[in-house]
């Protein structure tokens, strides 16, 4: 089989963010994108790209993801993450997790094990340690200043990719809604909400969660392009359908089974950075 | 407007059931069918009718979901439970909740809330304790014998209904799949997997819970209803499709926007008790 031309997308969350922290949230999505990219390049999969992306993220405390996760309504972090791998709906979550400094690497270690898709709690805080992934003090997570908590809210973080065998994944990562009830999970761990992956397209959404999971708007997106819609029609007609059935404000990335790359937002900013189609780096907000 | 015929279906579970425990099921089945039925009788919504039709399934032991749910790795119970509002898409659910005999109730509760779709683990009981809904021993829930745990393994539990003003709602609630991981999430609390209600249709899933949340069973069927298919053939495709990609077995009940039901299953027995247009009370296995 010829080897096909990889693409990616990588956001870092919708909703307002200040000018002037705009330029540092572009270049954090542009390393991120890059550290998936080169896994692309190098003939690796989709699935090992968006994790790779994903943890950049988590890892950069001006998101809302690992490492500077926004707070619930208690003080402290707890995190929702999901990966899921579109070639055979290979899918692994974690919600509501504590103390785990990349979740998406948790998601992941859920997909490889296979009992199960989605753990939650202090059930996936017990499955890290059975399976001996790293955990970590979960103060080490919060990013010091208030402002900084803040402006941090808005920034979950996802990556869609295609590799050249033509193979299709999602990510998505965040530390939820601030002063969010203990325990809430929100739309990115949620297979068909925030995150979804088949044969037929890759979807990474952020937003209002609640909204999102109503209206199932990843899985929503995927059958828009089931239907032959391109992929920013079927981006811009699932953000549409969110708004008029929930009135709510989101964004979402995706890629088809051409490794078209599609993204739209319905709210003031959704940092973004792509490659398509052999095309350089891409950026927006 | 005129009052519109109200129908209703109950499901026990999908998966082998010993010969012997059927007319017990049959009859738990008919016992929550009719006390949703008294409800859309008396002109009460489709949402207020499942919430009562799974309350009565959860406190019989027989099935598993509340009283009588299975056990996870540890030997604990812990459960899952949605409940959708079909008119408003307003959705309730929790997950890995423990000392809740009516995971339903809490589920209401947290639509009703309305700050969260999904709360999981302690958080969950965190939230009860808040809004003062009743607690029980973790212990109370499990019922003696072995033999009664290794049975009650496939009993789901789970309502659709349409009410007089054309509204819909779904609800499922289980104990999930025996020796799971704690933490563990399986398909019935997540909204578009095992539950799911808009204006188009209404359906509740039970079965292989990984396998239900890797085609978003629930969403699928109901995208199917909306694509024009009839109840019954919804529902049959819904599960071919899942049989197809996943290899995996379950079944599914369902209501269309014209108060029409359907279900299937590809297990040995799915108790289902309904009432469709007017129709006497029907069982079938």
């Amino acid at each position: 089989m010829t080897a096909l031309q990889p693409s990616i997308i990588v956001h870092g969350g919708a909703g307002p963010i200040k000018d002037d922290s705009l330029p540092a949230r572009l270049a954090g999505c542009q390393a991120a994108m890059l550290a998936g990219w080169r896994i692309l390049q190098r003939a690796g999969s989709a699935l090992d790209a968006v994790e790779a992306a994903v943890v950049v993220l988590e890892d950069n405390p001006l998101f809302n993801a690992g490492t500077g996760s926004t707070l619930n309504s208690l003080g402290e972090v707890e995190m929702d993450a999901a990966i899921m791998d579109g070639d055979g709906l290979r899918a692994g979550a974690v919600a509501a997790v504590t103390g785990i400094k990349n979740p998406i690497g948790l998601a992941r270690r859920v997909l490889e094990d296979g009992r199960h898709v989605l753990i939650a709690g202090d059930g996936a805080v017990l499955f890290a340690r059975a399976i001996g992934f790293p955990q970590c003090a979960p103060a080490s997570l919060i990013v010091a200043s208030e402002k900084q908590r803040w402006d941090s809210k808005h920034g979950t973080v996802g990556c869609v990719a295609f590799d050249q065998n033509g193979k299709l994944a999602a990510a998505t990562s965040t530390g939820g809604v601030f002063n969010k009830l203990p325990g809430r999970v929100g739309d990115s761990p949620l297979i068909g909400c925030g995150t979804y992956a088949n044969k037929v397209g890759a979807v990474s959404c952020t937003g209002y969660g609640e909204a999102i999971i109503r209206v199932t708007m990843a899985r929503e997106a995927v059958q828009l392009l089931q239907n032959g819609s391109e992929p920013s029609e079927a981006s811009g007609l699932a953000l549409a359908n969110l708004a008029e059935l929930t009135g709510s404000s989101a964004g979402l990335i995706l890629i088809d089974s051409h490794g078209r790359v599609g993204y739209a937002r319905n709210t003031t900013h959704m940092p973004v950075c792509y490659v398509t189609l052999g095309s350089d780096p891409k950026t927006a907000v």
